[in-house]
């Protein structure tokens, strides 16, 4: 990796986003390996990244593990008949994951702000789950059997400003007191690229580190700091103005001619006070976080419910 | 007590109407203390109902504690003037039932479903509070002392029916995490009397206990089942359908002459499985529960923020 | 009809119900006619009432027209599966009482306040349309047949409370302006029977009259009143708590053994101002009339838009 | 003008903004006259507009008429205090452009989609309105005149995609049903300066014209398509993405050396399919809105009822 070449420090929460920012997309990255996939019907596209040692993360600044992205430009649109085949490429995706859910009890927690619509995917999804635990815990084994259903509990944390305590003291707590075996993660995510905002959906067994790839953080959600493996489960719903800005003026100064160590220097000095906590979103970014959380909703109670009946509308 | 007295047996969650199902106000009941006080002025009426021993326990089906009643019919009009006398009266028997909050981490809970308007006034009190434990941890004391702000944490929990969960299960974990000195839960609770919907505050230090004033159950929000103190501040926000059909009933029978015995024969003999799961409700009960949450909220926020200059509109 | 049976004077605004209260049911009242049909697959009722003179209209305290009255106990329930039978069924009486819609601008409001959940029923079934005229003016009639769409334009008049006129003002003014052939209004009802709350619907051709069967009122929405026909649809959402009180005491009074004029003089004398302006609603409001307004959108968008591949989710 | 400066075609709905695109500051426009005010204590900046007459229309792409700006950089924090100066100040305005309002109904509408939060603000005010006019029907001038209220009624007429029709059609036919002296339209405008997002609030008598100044068309809401006075009451609550990365991309090429020429090649080159439709908005959109929305709300209701008593929080 060229030293000079600029880092973008906007950051992207996808592994193929950051996977994309190395130079030459055929170059193998030590200890990264990628898969792609593409159906012509149904035009989604599936990529599979995994890092599988230190260097792979160091280099994709992620922590180890495998990365599935659904991208599904038609997702955020009004074709409700589109939704069924996402829907099953999710459930089939977290079915892998968590190595099937049977005979285990999975806590889903849907992170982030239900106020603020960029925010507020993750307690939408949790909105729309059919929860089993307490089904089960009442009726017993047996009807659980007989109805084919998995045992499934779901919390909205809400975030640190709303309750005063970090999501992973709540859930740490939560999971104490229930004991699950598996916890599941929903939480929108930041992109680099505005044509993924709300069309893409990243799966990973990484859960959410924040910082670069260091697992070892009380505040991280994973099996370090949670002591149960974690899935995380996210989509793009907002790019930061600053990198939309910064993408477009390195292109505007590659174009010109500038080297390299220009680009570097120029966007360096440029600070921009004013586009500071300003997102990018569409303009239809209330319905489509409608509409993709209600998918990854009915992905995941099809997970745990074999032939679902139920169901919210 | 009247062996042959028809029992309502329609559940009313104020203390205050217990007290008032005892034929005669001015007979003293064993173990039970009755203090009342009235504001002409803004006609709010007070109530204090102590029971003091296990004798007033078992007459009033409630555990025994302190519950204060603070009536204000005017607090679901659109009079915002009005409610600062309530507010500044949930805060001081805040401060007089917890002994002050000076030095205590307090965790507020906001019980019930965001998603049905009558359940949804814990939710929608906890929406509006001014947390301050993440500052206090992150800026320190010395930064709590110069704001005046005292350490308060909140949470959401959900209901059983969308979290699989028991809100007490939850709570148990947050507190073993976060190892608060005392709980704040809010809740809508269930009247006998429509003229208290959305009128009438109950604080009380006895906690959460489902069943009839035995306080020893798992599912209990008190200190047995928590470890921690216990403070319930509820609003009713709902009557029984049936409750109001059997009052009227029993009004109406005895006013046409019959005896105790049968209109206590006739009512048991009644069942009516139409109004089972209906509730008597105004009709602005959307308005009236966001105002009186709103005016809860600034109650809270005023006692762990001693000059508030912050709140959410 | 016995001129001391006591007239319940408490409103339904169900023709069906109205039906009801004359004492047999197999008794022909002159001038309106009765037909009845079950589907026991679907569990589904259907009633026909049709008014057809005066001497029926003043009978029935409604205007002279047909009635048609969808009962679908289960469709408050979460099996997403029976949606689709009752939605059928609505666009076929709408087909009906249009006498289809092909080559007509039909103009659409959803009466009610949509921040009141009991009344929030219109404003919901409008936010779920797929509204078509402006595309029709825009890319024309070729554009219109080729892909199947019929002209449908939409508006939630909100309530005079809010807007300060009447709802028959706005949709005259509109009527004027945009020059629709039919107007069909969606409204929230009230019912006298509770099981009938959010699983029944009520198709009429006569639009809305307030007051008893008169038609002549400025603020009726009808054709006297607007100058264009109006269907009505509509689903009861409340009870009015004083009709549940007086139902209940009527049959107690009645089995108790008095008299026709005793129990009419008895209710009369009976004045309940406390549970005036309450209604009596089931516990899951807010979900049951999420569910059955989407059901009636999707009736509605089927009858403009053939093969429907769009939709709000 | 310079006929080589590039013109940054990207909209912003303020006229302030429009000014300040010219060069020098100071270098009077013929025909538009510019004064600014600034209270020190409050932080708020005041700037009024004026086009005087065709030639400045035609210089800043609005039509002639006054536009006022009220720059509240703190309103979208949560000091509750801060709103009352500026809703003082939004009161002010809207007495002097209507030239007060005793003895005139006037309808306020709000334009927008309450569905898509940037869009919502006028909705939102509306909810908070205050309507009178249907008391004053119902209880007679004396009553108004007791009461000290004006006449006021409002209207959320929603947007073409939801209706099916242009705000101007519904507008026009409730106007010639209803017959209000004046209108005063609430909407949501497109800034280019991030910074006064949600902070800045245009008011002006020119109403609303879609298209560069040039007053007649069919779906501008102004004295030539209503018939009636207009006054525009606006909060800017996007930017447009392109203008961001214009702007930014202006600025970095100018620094680097590019002539005006060169620089205005260079961006009429970039096309940028990727940012079309998206939209520059702060993370607590959400908040901010409610907060000025109320504000908004606030000041109109204090134009109308003079002793404000009443209030929806």
């Amino acid at each position: 990796m060229d030293e000079l070449r600029y880092q973008n420090t906007r950051r992207t929460d996808l592994a193929l986003e950051e996977r994309e920012t190395f130079e030459d997309d055929d170059v193998e990255i030590k200890g990264v390996v990628l898969e792609e996939d593409y159906d012509e019907d149904t035009d989604i596209k599936l990529t599979r990244v995994i890092i599988k040692d230190e260097r792979g993360a160091k280099a994709m600044r992620k922590p180890i593990g495998t990365y599935i992205t659904i991208e599904a430009p038609r997702i955020s649109g009004s074709d409700e008949g589109y939704h069924k085949p996402v829907s099953n490429l999710v459930a089939a995706y977290l079915e892998e994951l968590t190595n099937g859910v049977e005979g285990k009890h999975i806590l889903v927690a849907g992170l982030g702000n239900r106020n603020l619509t960029a925010d507020a995917l993750g307690p939408q999804v949790i909105d729309n789950l059919f929860v089993t635990r307490q089904l089960i815990k009442e009726f017993g084994d047996e009807f659980a059997k007989r109805n084919r259903l998995e045992m499934m509990s779901a919390i909205s944390p809400g975030v640190m400003g709303q309750t005063g305590m970090e999501s992973s003291e709540i859930l740490r707590g939560i999971i104490k007191e229930t004991k699950p075996d598996m916890l599941v993660v929903i939480d929108a995510l930041a992109a680099r690229s505005v044509s993924r905002l709300n069309t893409t959906i990243q799966i990973t067994d990484t859960g959410i580190s924040p910082g670069a790839g260091v697992g070892n953080n009380r505040n991280a959600l994973n099996k370090d700091s949670l002591g149960i493996d974690v899935i995380a489960l996210g989509v793009p719903t907002v790019v930061d103005a600053q990198t939309i800005v910064d993408d477009r003026m390195e292109n505007a100064l590659r174009k010109k001619g500038f080297s390299e160590e220009e680009v570097y220097q120029f966007l360096n000095e440029m600070t921009d006070r004013d586009v500071e906590n300003m997102f990018v979103t569409p303009k239809n970014i209330d319905d489509s976080i409608h509409r993709i959380s209600y998918c990854i909703s009915e992905a995941i109670n099809s997970v745990f419910y074999k032939e679902p009946k139920f169901g919210k509308a």
